[in-house]
């Protein structure tokens, strides 16, 4: 009917009104809408609100100020569904919780998935869930509760009950006639498990298989007998490793006498693998959880301990120049120089642990190839160091007129890189074999190593050369 | 048959003696499948290596040492398929198709769909890379070629190119008929797309959908209207936040034209995720791709232009140190404590980098509410800068047994802090306005704000407040 041609661009999204070319929300968006609610203006909220993906509705409730998340909830409350909820930042969705009644909560979580909906119960504090879940019918109440049995972070939360299984004997048109018939079946899943009696997996069977499969052949012919099975107290780390690792869609989750208990698929994993990957660079700043939604005061909470350890780290650092204080009043330009042999060398450390780190977490580095790891960081501190050492100590030795002086820096700056490389592995491998979590606390370590003996390095030759006379 | 009750952690895996608790290749065996190499007992080896999965194949490349890794190829080479190809980390797969002949790789490639075969060819040089081209079949070279054509790291050269498209006037029958009666089809799919006589796509159906309607509904009536198209020239970077947005298992991928050219699954889309949410930690300490099988020689070539870059940034600190050099001569406690106010006010200033790029990086600060985040990070320095200050000017107060000095350190660090975290800020967003990737330089900003800004605070305070006769 159009007589402009339309462009591919032009046919992504009903949404593309609101949306910049990042898929994230405009600001001009945003200040329509809330606009409109300032001015009492429901409809207009609402008709502008209503064509959005429910991801994007969670969208705007982040970015809405903390003051105006309410009326705008009231003002949109016919779109504010389960998905939404489901897509919403932890912080926000708490705050908005909050703000409903149990009755409204039970009622949003009884569209969702089993999942989704503990997603939205697990933060409750207890009496607000008791009184979610009394508001809710048995069925799903059950559902529920036996989630929230399970450890937080665990499989059992993450998986959804709702779940095609199929007797090994059924054929594939068996299969298909049952899911025809059962409208009551959900229909967010995209394989079929083949349980024995007892309940317990046996094969799966990709949609596609059973599409492509005449109605006679028996389940039991065409499902796959590997299958990754997911015990229901498995970490949701590993979880995803596993979806990762061998590219699964969906997995079944069984209890510990082998029986299938739930599904998790691959939607619900994926903001857990960008969650646990994107956690490297705060982890090692010592940023805490870093969203930029949580309240101030638990962000204070959780970087100003950070920065106490590291206060203390730098008292050692200061400690050791204390001992230097008579080198440094005879030749005052070392005080000048000594941060760069310690920033330098902390850098280089920095980055040894933000590879190693990273290799850990992807299951890259494991006890057989430690030991080449550590002769690869070697290396590569070897030529790092030399190249910088070269560079500072040539500097020094010309602008100070001092050659000597240009020698002990680049010594120094040499010793303090190869350090810094190794600390950068060795620290992680360490807290790793005794079972801590290496990004979390290596840098304060590797820090203090690379602070301590870049003044000690830089100081201590200064004075045994004979530099300071 | 067996008399003891099998537990749900042994029937997870088939591969159990072979992997630890966390899906990784026990040291144990690796070691026994080397030896085996090494003894010349292929079939050991081979006996070994056959019950693992592609993607554990691929992991014992990867924690065999490389000079290794040619003598195992060949000893399992019949094992060594394409999706063993497909899971292999770049630089290990790059170094053992060099040590195949073109007609080799070309039969592995022919085996993929269109996303892993180019994966396999697009790091191959020119000639290789025509060479293996030219042992392919027409159809796969075809397919191959354009994909390279795209641009790197785009929709073009992930998306398969094998998908299931129907016309918009067919039954669920008609297509459920034509997925069993083609056997050339693919069997790697999860949706099928709907499209117009201009293959442009007006639809998806889920598997689940096309399985749960009666054969005589028409796939106009089943399939979903609102659906995210990927621009065929999109970024990978882009097409995983799209993905994750709005939770897709598939995708169709389109040209300007709007035509249906490609798909793209979500378990393609995974690793990328992956890797994308995990390079902050890397970026941010200038450690480049971050890859413990990368050469050394590319990972000496990626850090030290940081460790250059941070040696100028140094020098700045150093500038401005050497400007207080008679004040420091006057009272050298201050060389002692000036790495204290710096270090600490560059670990304030890490934290707030890494949490505003992990949300820039996730889209979830925007424009929109970048106001907020900064009075956000201000609230949060203003607490940390006065505990931090409060604990570091009493303990210094008393240790040197004056007052002056523990207030000038106390001033100097709280100034320090704030600074940090206006910083941390600050300078990923201007760095994003300007269309720069603010993982990746902000840190140098950040750290030579926080040092200079320390060390000018510190020994400028205490040069002004008379505290230094």
């Amino acid at each position: 009917m159009s007589d402009t041609e339309l462009r591919g661009d032009d046919r992504i999204e009903d949404g593309e009104r609101q949306l910049d070319e990042d898929d994230r929300l405009k600001p001009e968006f945003v200040d329509a809408v809330l606009e409109a609610v300032d001015a009492g203006d429901t409809d207009e909220a609402k008709r502008l609100v209503e064509p959005l993906h429910p991801a994007d509705i969670a969208d705007l409730f982040e970015l809405t100020p903390e003051d105006r998340r309410a009326p705008l909830a009231a003002a949109v409350a016919g779109l504010l569904d389960g998905d939404v909820f489901a897509e919403m930042n932890d912080y926000v969705r708490e705050q908005l919780i909050d703000a409903l009644d149990a009755r409204q909560v039970a009622d949003i979580a009884s569209e969702l998935d089993t999942d989704d909906a503990v997603a939205i119960i697990e933060d409750m504090d207890a009496e607000d869930q008791r009184e979610v879940l009394r508001a809710m019918e048995p069925d799903d109440r059950a559902a529920i509760e036996e989630a929230l049995s399970y450890p937080e972070e665990s499989a059992g939360r993450l998986m959804q009950r709702e779940l095609i299984a199929v007797p090994e004997h059924w054929t594939v048109g068996d299969t298909i006639d049952y899911l025809r018939g059962h409208e009551e079946l959900t229909t967010d899943f995209w394989e079929v498990f083949v349980v024995d009696p007892a309940h317990r997996p046996v094969g799966t069977c990709a949609l596609s298989w059973l599409l492509r499969t005449p109605r006679a052949v028996s389940m039991s012919d065409v499902m796959q007998r590997e299958q990754t099975l997911i015990p229901v107290d498995m970490d949701q780390e590993e979880v995803s490793l596993r979806f990762q690792k061998y590219a699964l869609i969906s997995a079944a989750v069984i209890d510990g006498s082998g029986r299938l208990v739930g599904m998790i698929t691959v939607d619900d994993i994926v903001h857990i693998i960008q969650e646990e990957a994107g956690e490297d660079a705060l982890l090692l700043s010592g940023a805490g959880e870093g969203d930029i939604n949580e309240p101030v005061l638990d962000s204070y909470k959780a970087r100003v301990r950070w920065l106490i350890a590291n206060l203390f780290t730098a008292l050692l650092a200061s400690f050791i120049i204390s001992r230097f204080e008579g080198t440094i009043q005879r030749m005052v330009a070392l005080a000048t120089l000594m941060p760069i042999v310690a920033g330098v060398g902390g850098n280089a450390g920095t980055q040894t642990l933000a590879v190693t780190v990273r290799a850990m977490a992807t299951n890259q580095l494991t006890q057989s190839n430690t030991a080449r790891a550590i002769r690869r960081e070697i290396h590569v501190a070897l030529l790092n160091g030399m190249t910088i050492a070269l560079v500072i100590g040539t500097g020094v030795g010309f602008i100070f007129a001092n050659p000597m002086l240009g020698g002990v820096i680049a010594a120094a700056m040499m010793t303090n890189i190869l350090v810094a490389g190794l600390a950068g592995v060795l620290v992680p491998v360490v807290l790793e074999r005794l079972k801590a979590d290496p990004a979390v606390s290596s840098s304060v370590f590797v820090t203090m190593t690379t602070d301590s003996i870049g003044f000690l390095a830089f100081l201590g030759l200064a004075t045994a050369s004979g530099l300071v006379g």
